[in-house]
């Protein structure tokens, strides 16, 4: 398989394990996919089923085997709430919890098995104190690859104990952590090590594979519309990535439209889709409780607005107080517990219906990124009886 | 299909809904198999591929789809450590994280729609603060259906902050807790309810699909020895069910060895079959580790001890030494974070190589019955460097 990299936005063809273009967009992997059909799916574990579509060809066991295959769920209940047929993408059913999971796999894959586009000596490298440091750090353990991530001074000791569990080296970074993800990626090649950064070209592979299981799911037809929770955009650019593919091999017939969702408190590519702009800017961003995609500066925003623009969708923003009632509704009606990251989708289906966006008669995708099963959400309000009232309170509740 | 509840001790067919035979040992439900084949999965997502030999024949859409179909992973990183040839049965990629998931739905989609099995006036309870209440909790929001959960006076607000996501009624009680799970059992039919504690027949059907999942994924071979983690009983009831289901209708030729493992520390099963008795009898328990498998007085203890007899398998106990061993090795080996009562299941299979009760070339499958993502484990030791030294601390680390 052609393992060149080539820049979405101007075209060039760059022979070094670089990931970015001269023109400073994000590369990814020239991949050849003008025969893929359904029928070509492997025989395969997990997200290995779509290996003619992915630039490594015999993953690991153990572990690998385990990352995507995740349940898609058609939800009823809360067809009312969002104003349109849902279908839940479950995410947060992979092994570390969290979509990363497919980047990380298919990353490791590449390093340990010394593949092309890994251009590594065998180790690997992160940066990053949430889902995506959880996620390579287990995929490298199972690989047997060193790795190091790069975490903040002040990071919790609770989450520094999740990741130390697969034992990586974490080095905590005085300075400007926000400067880190461009500046690994420069250092890496002269370390021949892989970065594997949000929107790196090995990263984007292992995303494709939401879009492809969606899509095999919906086959022969298409969802109408996808909409995903948005930080850096390389989970959007992975799922464009394997739509356009998709459609170029004619495995589908129409692109689903891809809506990008943020929280309204940091979203530079919903500002730049609004004001018409074709680029992303950084801009000043406030806290929200979506911490986990709030990105003031995406290294893939305009990539990602690309992305929508290319698909008929757009990029859209939804407050706390939406977040909250969705990451609610999602527990109370449907039994799912996401961060609330992850429930931005819900109120990002919910908000594109209101405004006419989305029909009420078309099917959408919520990709649900991550669980909240390690949030600690709700209130702790709980009644205290005695054992001889137990009959008596039983009987006025159920 | 028939819904009569028998005794697996004594042969009794009671037609009412109780958990208890007149014997005192727990019933389960007499499900009619005389014909089933791999051929008959049904086409239908998660664990309902197996409706033929389940209960419930339409269950709700949304949550219920996404129970049950976790990955079973050869984890050959594993082999030296335990001594044969590894698989993990990964529960806790089920939605809520454990295995409790498959019992839950079961359950739920019982009373649901009202099903004969459930004889409930559509409403659960549960007996729990843990994983069971968590996973009840969830599958009656997504069904739609009233929900208590008893919980002990001092449980610790982070549980109870997890349980309350799902909206259910929380009951302190402040009492004997130990005695809840039976006595609700007794006062179940006076209310038309169904409690869904750990052992009961429905329950007991939604569990079986977990040795279901691994029989098929196994076909037209069985594998060797399936080693479970081991507290009330209820699951290696359920796994024992399925597999003489599946021998009885000829869609297995030989049983695989069941083996129970318990916490050295709290191990009454292990402990009546080491002393070749035939009934399990309450100990004595100290504190553990593997506080989720900690069961001094388990319901279907006996049960589970003639499952292992029935098989040709053995209840053991490791201790908390042993659990760490190998909750670190499943991390820093194989990227898998489970809690430590899962962890007993490699740690049991490491202990019946060396005891010589599983060979070396033998096919065994531990189930990793929960997600260690939601404990924070670990030692969170980081070195702090400045930036300036990051290219230099890079280049020495990987």
């Amino acid at each position: 398989m052609r393992t060149e990299r080539v820049c979405y936005a101007c075209d060039a063809r760059i022979d070094e394990p670089a990931a970015r273009c001269t023109c400073g967009e994000p590369l990814w992997l020239d991949v050849d996919v003008d025969s893929f059909h359904w029928d070509d799916v492997a025989d395969a574990p997990g997200m290995w089923r779509y290996e003619p579509l992915l630039p490594v060809s015999e993953p690991p066991d153990g572990l690998f085997d385990a990352a995507g295959r995740t349940p898609l769920m058609r939800t009823t209940a809360l067809d009312e709430f969002a104003g349109a047929r849902v279908h839940l993408k479950i995410e947060g059913e992979n092994p570390t919890g969290s979509f990363k999971d497919r980047g990380s796999a298919l990353g490791l894959a590449a390093i340990g098995a010394g593949d092309g586009p890994a251009n590594s000596n065998g180790a690997v490298g992160t940066v990053s104190h949430g889902n995506m440091a959880i996620s390579t750090a287990a995929y490298a353990a199972a690989a047997g690859v060193p790795c190091v991530v790069l975490v903040p001074a002040d990071i919790p000791d609770d989450r520094l104990r999740t990741i130390s569990q697969f034992d990586p080296t974490i080095l905590r970074v005085d300075g400007d952590y926000g400067r880190l993800y461009e500046h690994t990626l420069e250092l890496a090649p002269a370390l021949n090590a892989v970065f594997l950064n949000s929107d790196v070209p090995l990263r984007i592979e292992g995303q494709k594979t939401t879009a492809l299981e969606i899509c095999e799911a919906f086959a022969p037809e298409t969802p109408d519309a996808i909409v995903l929770p948005t930080s850096s955009g390389g989970h959007a650019s992975g799922v464009w990535k394997a739509l356009t593919e998709l459609e170029r091999s004619g495995a589908i017939d129409d692109l689903p439209r891809l809506y990008v969702v943020q929280a309204a408190a940091c979203a530079p590519i919903a500002a730049a889709d609004e004001r018409g702009a074709d680029e992303v800017s950084r801009i000043e961003g406030d806290e929200t409780i979506a911490y986990s995609i709030a990105n003031a500066d995406p290294p893939s925003g305009t990539r990602a607005l690309a992305a929508v623009r290319d698909t008929g969708g757009s990029a859209v923003a939804v407050d706390d107080n939406a977040i909250r009632e969705a990451q609610r509704t999602l527990a109370s009606r449907a039994g799912l517990s996401v961060e609330a990251s992850s429930a931005t989708a819900l109120a990002g289906v919910r908000y594109l219906t209101e405004t006419g966006e989305i029909d009420a008669g078309e099917n959408v995708v919520a990709v649900t990124t991550g669980t909240g099963l390690t949030d600690r959400l709700g209130s702790p309000a709980a009644e205290t009886i005695s054992l001889s009232d137990l009959k008596a309170r039983l009987r006025a509740v159920l």
